[in-house]
């Protein structure tokens, strides 16, 4: 028997069994800490709390107990200050920190890690993490919505024209196509929810995987930490990624959504399109072509939806087929997740500044509603409440549509004669629902583009982000 | 003016505009009748809806509303019979539908699509049966949770090796292993769930995508489905498919969860492992080696998670980037989420019967649990009692596995003097740990393997699910 | 010992060690002659030269081979008049057919697996079967490139606008743009010839995965089967995918290029560009606009890069931490590589006939070149033929843009004077180079879109097809 | 005109066309340099070649071409040297390196842009910096196939159970193993090869996409750098992306490699298979369990299969649908190649070292040959040989296998009396082929587990490798 049990490992803190020291590329290729350094703050909180718990149950004294506490909060300061030196031989942020402790406060620090493994530990720190991002991100997500929704105040009013298929079919309010932008994101946040919902529960006490002979409080540790109660199965508990994967597939979604505004950002600031204008200080130029004016940002956003989803198919990858419980394949849940976070965080919030600083030219946009027919189907829903049934009336549009690009005139062009030989059933009141004004105006269901509508749906909007309109 | 508003697309319901017809090719590549007639109970059912509303608003008259559910009924019967034959050149479910539906009961039928278009009518559509396949989903996953619990109570107090690494980490209860995945699928119940209630919202009435100008009532519709409401704006309406991809994750996560246990009942059912025996009838046989008896549902399921994995990218890949509203790439939601969904089911549905045919063989479990040191913790433990630091228990009992291992011997077989040379803190009461049984009891933790906790953890998952013990 | 050996699986082959019936649930789960049926004459054609080295060897008789032969041909004969059925608790095309030869013509049948096991045979068999794919598919990739050659000699001289960034870059020559797909398809081609390269040899003879006791001759049948050669070790034989993966992977570089060509489609068939037409034909309409016509080929074909890239990662996954040699997960190889050849074959024949039926507005490209200062860079390269650096003469030219932009002209609008006000350097020549073709002709690097390069470049590309121009 | 032309953006290259300076955070959001400084010593390689053309071209003078050679050497040394600073201001490598040019040498540095654009500058530093990754791979998959035949050699008449579907299946030769994976890697190295050849041409004389209309000389700069010829056509060099992607597929196939090959050592490596013993320098241990031994390394190179997948998505996801020629969104490429190139380099090293330091268990694997009547083919075989047709000799095993399960024993515990009852076929000799080893060296056909045919395997590999043997 020694006095230093960890003489062959000097650094190792599980080396006692091994008789030969780890291999330097082995260390390197094994280590953690140079990202999941991330965690420290949340690692600490946890082992706050964790010392806390093992003094009530008289585990630990409380002397051991303060020492531990004034231990960590030195470490966390130090860590905060750029003073710290995180130690690759020390693998990860947990064992970084244990060593530092025992390092400083000795004994006591030994005694931290008591009834607790690594593998509830990082459970414990990611899902405290997470937490907290997620709180983040929906302060992002909601702030990303009142740019839409200012925008919409502002332009209520302007029409463009509505796609399908990226064809013009029916002129709807801007207000309302940046409205849709709202919806999207407000889904994203409840499912945000609904996920930290699900992982808000403390791993701790699952220990290895079979839970603990000690007698520890999980409840109480949970309690302190904020969560909503323990986890049920301590294998379950040691084996599970679910959370990180929802919360990945949430991120997916927002990506998702960020892309689709991106793409149409790219086309308005097409000449062809020419809708907004980006401000000069949110584009970039080209190193060869000098009059080039680059939307740079929304490129970047849309590409970026690659590495997004490419982080959910890396940690599906990784956990597909693992036998319980730990494996040590789930060290690669961090930088997936920490990657796609960067990636959805600065995405979300340079496109807010973006649009904040992109104007929407209304003179071109509602130019852009005359040609292509766009009240077609106004015209097929009058025929409607002259009582054609719908198919025929829409045949007969066809029709008038047809004649229409053949002469290179607009459906307000044609004369009443004209139309009245399409059917008898159109009268002079046709001419109210040819214009694109009265067309969206019109569109009066829930959910509509009519300006009744969507006032209506703008002063929801601005009540549930506390906007004053 | 012509009698026959679509002489020119004979087939096609929106010909009028068209000078030529179709090219048979593009019909081939376009069409979606192929797999989406899936859908013709919803796609009815809907329909069923807005005939009823189209009447109350006086869109339609109280008879073209009987004879459009008169005819709608005869043609779902004849769906359900195998009398119905769909044409591709109708291009999909709803063409087809309401294409026979006029050729049946003629005028009335040709009033269906007032104020209605087919991108709300298939958001309508999948909602409802994303809706109907969540509950089947739901029934399965309970089916499944079943079998664990069945198999957790049938095999209460066997123990075997718990696995971190894949090496034996500490003794547990098969129980606890089984419950573990009670609590997976368990969770996946929840997520469906929420994916459901974010989904069950009524599209009907974004028509084209900016709503209708004609006086339709959505609610009474969406009330009518058993919709929670209706969806607040009409392009997001068209343009979304977040529920079809939320969907999509959810079943990965039923199928990356199946992957796991299908992983282990491979290796358990290795000549390695030994650890079951499934029946005869559940595996099969080798054309070469007439010894072979493989465990191949496992190992299909397995396998089939690539599919599932695939179909999720999939329908992320195809929604990037696209500008609102309605693309026809959309088109492709359909045959990912079908195949991923056939997948799923028939995954949850055998791999329950294949546990109910699968029986452990508990004596060779318990002979796994010697060997491997595996109460080595609970001798750390044990020292933590005797108010030795953890991380120096730890490794004191890391050079006592040591020793053990250049004798080939275990742990229980050291005598107490020989154990007291490690540290004089062991005494005569140390056997009581070192012993398997004694280990797993011990670990009463809340979620531990401990029988007390097991029993508590069973009981309660029978309850759940309405099992009498 | 009984006369019939299969007695208790009465449609098994592999029967004989098994207690039981297999479980209905059970065929229906594994079976794969649903799809792998596709495979019938690749798996014949494999099993003809298999019985003729077995009867070179000694290992059946010359009668036996003839018989087993005849079988064989009527086998096929049967399946390609569509009068075999295949079933389904045959499991697969291997057993299907030899059960129906054994039960046409005895015990000769019995014989043809000899020395081989289902494991080597479906390597043949896909093997055979995407060799003959890869075939087709570089004859669909060259139908293709001749469109664009074909397209490239109608438009020669035409200019239009080349994009970066969605930008009005610099103006180019449409048969320069069309010649860019040109080049992907070429290197599609050369990728796939790679790959058939690296499969092309014959797994026959690994049997189950040790090799075989019984004298067969491996170089015989392969030779027989036109392979270069034979595969080197057994196991890795049977275990191997990597020629079904690599595969996937040129068909999705095949998707990607389509996708790009799909989405420059789409756009130019927007009102906002109007660069093409699509004839009427080859767009489908609106179940509720009456005026629509959409690109619907083109979006789906963007769409269907999904399923492609899906069926990549479902491969991917699928194979993931497979330990040698078969296991049952890779019976799922087959469904992705037939879904994404055939959504790839689809894709390239219908974008050759697309691309047949479509005009380019020669008119509305050349305006389009007009606007958006495109001969900026010819400006700075004037100024370095001035002597000017280059970074300078960028910079000045940044600022002539500048200018023009704010008094809304071009740059062809300004005066020498004004010009020179810039730089003195600048001198009467200077209206040279600010002309759209006189731009365009001066770009004669090689491969630059100088019609010079783009005449070389076309007729090098018409020799390679075999065009007369 | 001002002395300063880029004074409003002092930093930025491209700023003359601008009013306002960039936004911080979106220099901070595009900037790339962070992760494509890795390209430096290509970008610079690349300048190099590119000034001598100008100068032999004279479009910059000799004199100039000796400063930027200076110049761009000192640089290069400074970056070397860890004395140059990175701005993220100037967004890239290229920009970085070019400003540090014309801060060190004046006028001269801003002449060495001319006739070229970041967009050919890009390709052309990747291609250059791919190419000598592939050779450091290729050296790697050697280097790791050398391990292999070493062990090989090694172990050369060491037998073990050959597994299909995880079940023992028939005995093998632990070479033969071993050298399956030496195939898989030889592959990849063909791969890689391929990939390179198809991307070893110069982009560079794209320039912004349309070639330049100055005098410069493609060929002798691609001639300079070691390419094989220069691209064809300018807008498809600057859109492509396909050279990444494919080298990005050949890394997948490495990682899928290793990745088997890990999942086969932490099966060998648990108690149950114990069929390797992993040296202690390459295992570590657990932060809670004292006795445990884990294979973090196999497990780690197992789990990053996901990331060198999500790598491959990622810019699949990116690339899909863009339409010509350059978009922003391409920057996305570099960090997917950066991690994929990382990952797998430092898994086939790491993988090497490991294998050198693990010894397999020899006596162990022939131990595990024992049981599951792994020779019942040989036995199958056996009849064959007396002309019993292989599907009945198949059959006639099956019962053999079954009675010996019942009486648990093993086929060659059998008397040949018992056997006779089978079939009167079987004689004296069947005991010859009963035996493992009579099995294993009964399998000479081409590529099988014969001692004969591994030797002859093993003395190819080694000589293609240059191995003394």
């Amino acid at each position: 028997m020694t006095d230093n049990p960890t003489d062959h490992h000097p650094q190792k803190l599980w080396g006692g069994r091994f008789s030969e020291t780890t291999a330097a590329s082995v260390e390197e290729f094994t280590e953690s800490i140079s990202y999941d350094w991330r965690l420290y703050h949340h690692d600490i909180m946890g082992s706050r709390a964790h010392a806390r718990m093992l003094a009530r149950q008289g585990l630990i004294t409380g002397a051991e107990r303060d020492a531990i506490l004034q231990g960590l909060d030195a470490i966390e300061e130090d860590i905060r200050a750029g003073r710290f030196t995180f130690r690759p031989e020390l693998e990860d942020v947990h064992m970084n920190i244990e060593k530092a402790l025992t390092d400083r406060i000795g004994e006591a620090g030994a005694r931290l890690h008591t009834a607790r493994s690594r593998n509830d530990q990082i459970s414990l720190d990611l899902r405290l993490y997470l937490r907290d991002e997620a709180e983040t991100i929906d302060g992002l997500l909601a702030g990303l919505q009142k740019q839409f929704v200012l925008l919409a105040r502002k332009y209520l009013g302007a029409v463009m024209p509505g796609y399908t298929h990226m064809q013009r079919a029916q002129p709807v309010l801007l207000s309302h196509h940046l409205l849709a932008y709202f919806e999207m994101f407000g889904r994203d946040r409840t499912r945000m929810k609904d996920c930290v919902r699900r992982m808000n529960l403390s791993p701790l006490g699952a220990a290895a995987m079979a839970g603990t002979g000690l007698p520890i409080d999980r409840e109480s540790v949970a309690e302190e930490l904020g969560f909503a109660g323990v986890t049920a199965n301590s294998m379950d508990t040691t084996a599970d990624r679910d959370f990180a994967l929802e919360f990945l597939f949430v991120l997916n979604l927002i990506q998702l959504h960020l892309s689709r505004l991106a793409e149409e950002l790219v086309l308005w600031s097409s000449k062809e399109f020419s809708f907004v204008e980006i401000g000069d200080r949110y584009c970039t130029g080209s190193s060869i072509m000098p009059q080039k004016k680059n939307p740079d940002i929304p490129e970047l956003i849309r590409g970026k939806t690659g590495r997004v989803t490419g982080a959910l198919v890396s940690l599906l990858v990784t956990m597909k087929g693992l036998p319980l419980t730990y494996n040590r394949d789930m060290q690669e849940d961090k930088e997936p997740i920490f990657d796609a976070l960067d990636t959805v965080k600065a995405g979300l919030s340079i496109t807010a500044e973006l649009l904040a600083n992109t104007s929407f030219k209304t003179g071109r946009l509602r130019e852009a509603t005359h040609g292509g027919f766009m009240t077609a189907t106004d015209l097929a829903d009058y025929l409607v409440r002259k009582n054609i049934p719908f198919r025929k009336a829409h045949a007969i549009v066809g029709k008038v549509v047809a004649l229409c690009q053949k002469r290179d005139i607009e459906l307000v062009d044609l004369t009443l004669d004209e139309l009245k030989e399409f059917t008898p059933a159109i009268e002079e009141d046709v001419f109210g629902v040819l214009g694109v004004d009265g067309s969206v105006d019109s569109r009066t269901s829930t959910g509509g583009t009519a300006k009744s509508q969507v006032e209506k749906a703008l002063a929801s909007a601005e009540q549930q982000l506390g906007i004053q309109p």
